[in-house]
């Protein structure tokens, strides 16, 4: 800004919002209390002990009308914020799933925000445009994708928020090939299907597509085949659909589901979506990251079949919020329905077709410099570190397998194949029931601050889900948080008696 | 990550992704490398001259096995992504919109990062929720929005990516409670209105949410209105459309245009919307901010009677990408629409409906501590400096306008209301056409590196677009800027003749 413009005489002459000098101080600063935070992170409560409105009551009520000092704002960040957190990347944070960061994620993010740039297209972003078609190449190649999936092959990725994103980018491009052929009034007609168990993302997708909520099927699962989505009752559904005249568009399958981490049968998916010309996403939002391990490679099989594949490194490949990967087959069915060219952002190198301009690959037009972060850890740490990081977490989730097999009052309630492990307390010594005394065994360990994990119900039974794999957690969390759990039943079931 | 899981015995034993001191360590050379950045920002061409295609034939074609070290990465930013940068942060920085920055929000969305904190609903992050319930406030005050509006009030505001996610989001809500009553199959019916001026978004956001692309309705403008929309063409192309039996849903007003800062009439607009009964969204993400000052507050007159309003202070109130505010009169609308319920995110206070689920306000699921950036701003600047922020800017763009205004080869085209100003060159001296000469006069500037601008086509006349406004442009910056357009006027024309 310049120096015009000022109707204050009362105020300081001098305002430079972007003082180099006075940025790298205060950025300083800031680092240390972000170290600070991290080093004494697990003195805090994981789960917030607030109560709703508790912020409102503390803040002024409009703001301030004159500056205030960077110190003053740090202290309130002390005070105000800090006790309204859940600490998602305390090292005793067990519930959804983990979050997980890195240094290197978090220098990523810093160039990322100095930069600002505005990447809708590639002119406006050249080296934002393409670092993000080289990171995604890159990752494709640690998860064995085909050729067909990459820049340097025939298809192509391209870094979306979240995963809701990842599947309504897919979802319009599947509706909007079929109403091309069968004329654009019958949406009403078209089918999408999921399991009950695939995230609820996809309705929302298909609400906001304009697919009737009652054309949203979703499978019931069983436990019986580990509430994965059984192909042939897919099959059965998708042929009464067609019986009554419904379109069938979309299919997504998923591997690593939220509640229980189910992996559907990909390549049987495949078969159904290829016989009913369906376009079949995958979601690997979590589990997908363990692929880059030879050994878990195997959950992806079928994926080469696949239209799309959308996996979130913000999960579990340390990068922070928000980092979720899409890739796809054919780039121009999402293309066709998602770009606009406007005149004031027409250029050359857009016109000449010799570039990707990734505002028609997302919903948004703006852009953050994406790849950044994805960049510096897949250098930093290279494919080893970043294995044992998985492996590591897969390794405590069995301990605390094995802390509760080795416990007869508890039980398995599905078989672990990744980082977590779905649990419950099975022992009755009275009337209270199971369905009353895992929400009490959970709401227990939660309050007392000490760790946080969060629940589930499938198949009818209330399950406790423990996911291992914060950045910061050690074995000795792992354990800890298994003596209190422990600690937890022993109270209950005393009291129960 | 724990000790467990090593597998190959060559690599180091050591591997902590979160060190707090190597945290601060090379987070503090992170900080050095981006002060350093601002300082020398101009010295870097504007405009990236790189060719299409640069960084793939300077990279390896896969991520490395080994870890590199910090050192290497961040030389490698400077050799090969800091060539490929279109700089939106340089003084000469003319171009689109200027993408505003402080390092009050440099260090706000450091702190986001840092807390890394996924806020679908309350519980999972309550002092993000209720920070951003008080940000929005705080602002909607300093834009004298009516309590309806307000979480104080009778409705609410949330923050976005972007606009594009803010007018899917009312779009959808628009569109289901009017299928409510006329029936979920007659989506076909559904009609969309805004001007050829309005975002291009708008018509995306259509696409997305299954509006037939045949019904969405952009009204001509004219030169005569300045290029807003006319309140009477668009009642005629509603009253054409209700007799064809189309149902006209939402209509979308502009206050400052993308190409030309047209202002829309909303308080007509509001008239031919309630005669209607359609949804009217308000469109402010670039001039929105300048109406934070009384004396630019009256073009937003009329928004009291709209059903939301957008506005995007990463363009012009200092905080970075992203960060678009969105109000609403009535959350419940687009709630109905974007809630879901799953199992494993049930908890008490969602339950009691105390709080504000944000996951329910948006596309997606997961949520960065969005609202803290904007805390930054508001508090470290306050009300005062940011109006000066924002009358400096406009001066800046006075200044310019009065350059052109002095050139009798020049002409401004519409009038200038905020930072924009909308010209282009007239003196023709051979047979060389206006639509040629304009083109090469900013090929010319912008292929110097000196300073980047870009065009627009209004009303079939192709116009420069000068937008002051990057947060480290100074008058020099604009003074020089012009030296060089008349440099290039002057070369230009003479080889004319």
């Amino acid at each position: 800004m310049g120096s015009l413009g000022k109707s204050d005489p009362n105020l300081d002459d001098e305002f430079n919002p972007l003082d180099p000098e006075e940025f790298r101080k205060q950025a300083y600063q800031t680092i240390d209390f972000i170290a600070d935070y991290y080093k004494n992170i697990d003195s805090y409560p994981v789960l917030s002990q607030v109560e709703p409105g508790y912020l409102r009551a503390r803040l002024p009520e409009s703001a301030p009308y004159r500056s205030e000092p960077f110190e003053t704002i740090l202290k309130d960040v002390n005070r105000d914020i800090i006790p309204g957190m859940t600490h998602w990347l305390s090292p005793n944070f067990f519930a959804y799933f983990p979050a997980t960061v890195s240094t290197a994620a978090f220098l990523g993010e810093m160039m990322c925000t100095a930069f600002n740039s505005v990447g809708f297209n590639w002119l406006a972003a050249p080296a934002s445009t393409e670092l993000e078609l080289v990171v995604m190449d890159w990752l494709a190649q640690l998860l064995q994708l085909p050729k067909s999936f990459m820049h340097s092959g025939t298809g192509g990725g391209v870094l979306q928020g979240t995963t809701s994103e990842a599947i309504l980018c897919t979802l319009v491009a599947a509706r909007d090939r079929v109403l091309e052929t069968i004329g654009d009034e019958k949406i009403a007609k078209l089918v999408v299907y999921g399991s009950d168990q695939t995230h609820s993302t996809l309705a929302k997708a298909c609400k906001v597509a304009g697919i009737l909520p009652r054309n949203t099927r979703l499978i019931p699962t069983t436990k019986h085949e580990n509430f994965s989505l059984s192909s042939a009752q897919l099959r059965s559904a998708i042929e009464a659909d067609v019986a009554n005249g419904l379109v069938p568009i979309y299919l997504c399958g998923t591997v690593g589901t939220t509640s229980s981490n189910a992996v559907d049968p990909l390549d049987q998916l495949a078969d159904v979506a290829s016989d009913f010309g369906m376009w079949f996403h995958v979601d690997a939002a979590y589990a997908g990251s363990a692929c880059i391990c030879p050994e878990f490679r195997h959950f992806l099989n079928g994926v080469e079949r696949a239209n799309s594949l959308s996996l979130s490194p913000h999960k579990w490949l340390l990068t922070y919020l928000d980092c979720c990967c899409l890739w796809l087959k054919e780039p121009a069915s999402i293309i066709k329905v998602l770009s606009t060219d406007p005149e004031y952002l027409k250029n050359k190198p857009s016109e000449l077709n010799s570039v990707v301009d990734y505002k028609d690959w997302q919903i948004g037009f703006g852009r953050r410099f994406r790849a950044l972060r994805l960049w510096f850890v897949l250098r930093s740490y290279g494919v080893a570190k970043l294995q044992i990081h998985i492996r590591s977490d897969v390794e405590m989730a069995k301990m605390f397998e094995e802390y509760v097999r080795s416990d007869p009052r508890f039980e398995i309630v599905v078989p672990r194949e990744f980082a977590l492990v779905c649990f419950r307390l099975t022992a009755i010594h009275n009337s209270d029931s199971l369905e009353l005394l895992n929400p009490k065994l959970l709401n227990w360990v939660n309050t007392s601050g000490r760790m946080y994990m969060t629940h589930t119900v499938i198949g009818g039974t209330y399950i406790l889900r423990f996911a291992v794999g914060s950045t910061l957690t050690m074995e000795g969390h792992v354990s800890a948080a298994w003596h209190l759990i422990k600690e937890g039943a022993d109270k209950l079931l005393r009291e129960n008696n």
